[in-house]
């Protein structure tokens, strides 16, 4: 079987995809459950219908186009990921993998492949946290690791629930019929832009991931005390926002403070309430990411960030709210898939490095439920979840053809 | 003749007024030409009307409520304030002035005062800057302090101009109509809270301004590097918020560097972009405000803090672009408009003191085109600029009455 990928047509669907957007072009802005992502997945959902898949959808949004096996009552072989995009995002992330997914499927078909299991395409709902707050909401809710009562509790910075967005999105049913049992699926292996320059650097064509790295996500919502600039003096102010310029300068260096090259920490929202030139900031909310692959030391930098935030909060005699919106474990990659990627790329002759993703994926969750790898191909920079994010044809179609050799491996 | 203020009304208007919000109460949000502002200002006019005030509106939304004199030919005397109103503000700042003003021109009608001169209510467009990053707006037009061309130029934060805002607000014609000739007042008195704690920690009744401190606005834009929270590592990062959060941290330092207890520096807005928790932030807006009574030791703060941003730009690499927004001189008040008010204060046996006024108001680019002054009363904790700013009916009272008093003795 000799599978050819048509790198015109799927950069012809990437673009398209990236021209359904919030934001001008080259940036991408496809928030959960906005207009731009309805508009999205229904034009996904329209691909998949003319290759012949079938297409279902679930309570929250979680798409599924299935190419039905020979055996259609064996566990399917899924490939995946999710085409939201954070503020002034690009093009590849996720996308890469929901269309390079489908192209791989599709090579399969023009070669006359005949799967024994089926092979389905998922569409997760939510990868990005920006609505919620809580990055992987379609596989967690689908692995089971969000339950159906967190999931109705989640609301978004205005107040406005799950349910009422779902609803308005047109997804209905109760939300515990999302999760799958363990072992619905043989596999799933995520065709992902790599999000990091290693790739770019080492001059390789593709990474096998064998690990996902530890996230935890912080919110810490600081209230001091608020008034007119002009009319309150400084001694005795409770400045919310400088209290967490101290906070944010303190993830820094706590993350910098392992002296580990794998643990970050970020700060990447600080919204501050009211926000006119002219008055103390009374609250702010900030949002913070801290990563690495030993979850220890990750879990050691969430300890200072937590004791700065009590040392600025007793100094600066403000009140100091911290919650862990989660702290996932790792996941370990199956060493069968991983394995069937270096084969599959080995019979085109590309080179491949097995590494650690830093970055969160829906694969993080569905290692919960099914054995997982992540195939990852190089982007320009390292840059990612913004505009001049950038894959090269080649990779891409490295990447569509090794996930199409490595699917075919599985559903056999 | 005596003059008797009707507080029942005079509160009961201030309460309507604060509903008219696109808050929910008791915070009070009303940004200039929002439909909430705009209904407002329909209220007030009808108001106005109903006293037999004669109501015209320049190009810019000021608005002038005039009681005839006898002489009419003579300059006018001029009160007034304005009901814009900061996101979650409170209900007293600005409609004190318009609304009080309003009820001591009652006072003179119902005593069965004539005036010489007539008498006018000025409501101010835009005290606040809120919308177009400019405090003052309309004051600064009808004093020729801004100019046509520059107002013109004046954008919010999506690039919608001062002049689509304001015509679809329906305030039309030349911008060059909005000056005042010198002279178009003999004077001018401006009732206010105080917006700080002297007053009530004096036990005074009332404050007579005798200067208004001098402000200055900056912008801030950092630049840096954006890119995947999980995907960069922490060397070489390019974080914009950490350097704004370095940048905030100096502008409370070089505020309280000068020992001066005068001196109020802060950072009150902080717009992130993308603002997404897995991202790295590449783009950070600061606004900040400066204030001193003396301009020498303000502007030494600016010197400040303009050294810390181009330090904290060289050693994060960032670029750093600061933008004077404005730096207004200090206004003095008119002596004889300061003893009119001290008469009219001791006719109703209240005590009161002199004092400067470190908040923006109206009345300091009004002292460009005449005699000024303005009436403080005091404001509890002297919280202003937050949902529990509170001034008490008595010293709505007083103010109301003493006001009357000036505007009388000047209309004569």
């Amino acid at each position: 079987m000799t599978l050819q990928i048509d790198t015109a047509q799927l950069l012809n669907e990437l673009e398209t995809l990236a021209g359904i957007s919030d934001a001008p072009a080259p940036a991408v802005t496809r928030i959960v459950f906005s207009e731009a992502d309805r508009r999205g997945r229904a034009w996904i959902k329209d691909l998949c219908a003319r290759s012949g898949l079938a297409v279902r959808e679930d309570a929250v949004g979680n798409t599924f186009a299935r190419w039905q096996g020979s055996d259609p009552n064996l566990p399917a072989v899924a490939t995946g990921s999710h085409s939201d995009a954070i503020p002034n995002a690009g093009r590849y992330d996720g996308t890469v993998g929901v269309l390079g997914g489908l192209e791989a499927i599709r090579s399969l078909q023009r070669a006359g492949f005949r799967p024994r299991r089926s092979v389905e395409l998922v569409l997760f709902t939510s990868e990005e946290p920006t609505r919620f707050g809580i990055g992987c909401l379609g596989s967690r809710m689908m692995s089971g690791t969000l339950q159906p009562a967190a999931a109705s509790a989640l609301k978004d910075k205005d107040g406005k629930s799950l349910d009422e967005w779902r609803t308005a999105a047109g997804f209905h049913g109760g939300l515990e019929s999302v999760a799958l049992p363990s072992g619905a699926y043989s596999g799933f292996v995520e065709l992902h832009i790599e999000q990091g320059p290693l790739l770019e650097e080492n001059g390789s064509n593709l990474g096998i991931v064998t690990a996902i790295a530890a996230p935890a996500s912080l919110r810490i919502i600081i209230e001091g005390e608020g008034g007119h600039a002009g009319g309150r003096l400084m001694p005795g102010r409770r400045d919310a926002l400088c209290a967490a310029a101290e906070i944010t300068l303190a993830v820094e260096t706590a993350a910098k403070s392992t002296g580990a090259i794998d643990t970050v920490g970020t700060t990447g929202v600080c919204d501050v309430f009211p926000g006119a030139i002219n008055s103390i900031p009374v609250r702010v909310r900030l949002e913070i990411d801290v990563r690495d692959i030993d979850a220890a030391r990750r879990d050691s930098v969430l300890e200072r960030i937590r004791a700065a935030c009590g040392e600025v909060a007793a100094r600066r005699n403000v009140a100091v709210n911290l919650e862990m919106i989660n702290a996932d474990p790792p996941a370990q990659s199956s060493p069968a898939i991983v394995e069937a990627l270096e084969r599959g790329a080995a019979r085109h002759k590309l080179s491949c490095k097995r590494m650690v993703s830093r970055a969160y994926h829906d694969s993080l969750f569905m290692a919960r439920i099914a054995p997982v790898a992540m195939l990852f191909i190089p982007c320009r920079g390292g840059y990612s979840h913004r505009p001049d994010e950038y894959a090269s044809p080649e990779a891409i179609t490295h990447g569509a053809v090794v996930l199409a050799e490595a699917l075919a491996e599985l559903a056999r």
